[in-house]
């Protein structure tokens, strides 16, 4: 059975929210005008509520007229975890044991495109790569929340391709603020899918393939901080709030583990999945190529 | 002179944005409904004109009724220049030279108290650090800002207490962001001083004292990375926009750089001045004491 499906789009030049069904897309913004975007619809509580009603109406849009936009348009906050499976961690060749922290920093939401949008190559780098990984959007405050509470404040999943300028990453001494905040250089999408339990998330598959061919593959049980370890660490220092975006790490397999490395260029098309969430499709243009 | 200074506040419960002059707090958001918060203010391009029309009018509340909030409450970013003053970089001793290009990393808003309001420091570690920058606000949008434009991208400067859990910033394998974004660890204000030309940041005193002892101390023509060069690096890779709030970085000095460290404890005030700004005060407490 195909999960419910809310998403973020565009049609006639307005940002608008709904649910993406067999039948085509049903606005729901326009049905909902208390709440502008799916990031007040997370904190009234109402995302499920919302992705069920919709079985009841009519398409009001095909599902070809629409240009998805990012599921939450202005989080308050995007928070990245860097090394997160196993492999990925030897990746970085750098002598050091699996850390026992979680590597994390942040990305503007004007970093990312949504689904179907090209990633964009910026000039000053050819390395553009990707990183395929599960979003987690928190549905209930909290801070220092317990690992036995944490399943209970997420609200809904999606995926990311965390697209990284892989030189920019390292230009300076401390921290990858900059390789992984160039404009358009990632995605997010297609859709938020509703939490329901943890079966849900616990072992499900995570792929990501460039022009058909896999690349990145493995599963989330293998992940080496879970996402009850990531909400209970990341809410010790800051207080989490509905409609955050974590993203929570990708396997091992971005092009800059190829020896030599391979550089995504305009043209090819990549493809993150995950069982039960969807299918994030992204192209590639070189910036003002558009 | 003193120059025009506008803060964000709450009376009464209520967030409010205003001048504060010698005669008490003028309340502007009163005054100008379609505008939110600065930042639209800055968007609109009025911040000058806001400040100068402050003198026409009476005082709506004196000095003493307000409560500093920080001057930009939700700004799209928040980006921090890590080690960007002679000497400061070699307090690392990792024995690298100084860096081609500036560290960032990014604070999320909830990090910061206003001025007047106490620093928190967290059970988790004693290891609350000041550092004293000076902020610079952009008033115009941009990408690829050219270093002799970048200037002109300034609407304003302000003050932060760039507060830090020092243990926490190396928590993990890279990234200080955990580190840097407890809740409530470090403050920015008191206010905005509307930016007017490069004489008013060219060559000004940054100074830090802990309980009037002078800890912090150096001039602004000493940055490793000047104001025009982070403006233009930074917007190479994302959109600057009005009401974006750039930490400049901090000078040698903090009290991880003694031997034992000094680190802030309940009861310590903080002071972070520098000349034509201004001077940003805070206590410290202990979270759950307040």
């Amino acid at each position: 059975m195909t999960p419910p499906r809310l998403a973020t789009f565009i049609v006639g030049g307005k940002a608008r929210y709904g649910a993406i069904t067999g039948k085509g897309v049903v606005d729901l913004s326009a049905r909902h005008g208390q709440w502008p975007t799916l990031r007040e619809v997370i904190e009234a509580g109402a995302l499920r509520r919302l992705a069920e009603e919709a079985d009841a109406f009519a398409a009001d849009f095909p599902l070809d007229a629409i240009a998805y936009d990012i599921p939450i348009p202005s989080p308050e906050k995007i928070i990245c975890v860097g090394v997160n499976y196993p492999d990925r961690n030897e990746e970085y060749k750098d002598g050091q044991a699996a850390p026992s922290n979680p590597s994390l920093f942040i990305r503007f939401p004007r970093s990312f495109v949504g689904h179907g949008a090209p990633l964009v190559r910026p000039p000053e780098s050819p390395q553009l790569d990707y990183e395929g990984e599960i979003v987690i959007v928190i549905g209930k405050a909290g801070r220092r929340i317990a690992q036995a509470d944490a399943l209970g404040h997420i609200a809904a999943l999606s995926l990311c391709n965390e697209g990284t300028i892989r030189d920019w990453v390292r230009h300076a001494k401390f921290n990858v603020t900059q390789g992984k905040n160039f404009d358009r250089s990632g995605s997010i999408g297609p859709w938020l899918v509703p939490f329901t339990d943890e079966a849900q998330i616990a072992d499900i598959a995570l792929t990501t393939r460039v022009n058909g061919e896999l690349r990145q593959q493995d599963r989330t049980s293998r992940m080496i901080f879970s996402f009850r370890k990531i909400i209970a660490y990341i809410s010790t220092f800051t207080t989490l709030v509905p409609g955050d975006v974590i993203v929570t790490g990708t396997p091992t397999g971005a092009g800059a583990r190829f020896e030599p490395p391979i550089w995504l260029k305009p043209g090819d098309v990549i493809e993150v999945e995950a069982e039960g969430i969807g299918l994030l499709r992204n192209g590639v243009v070189d910036e003002g190529a558009q």
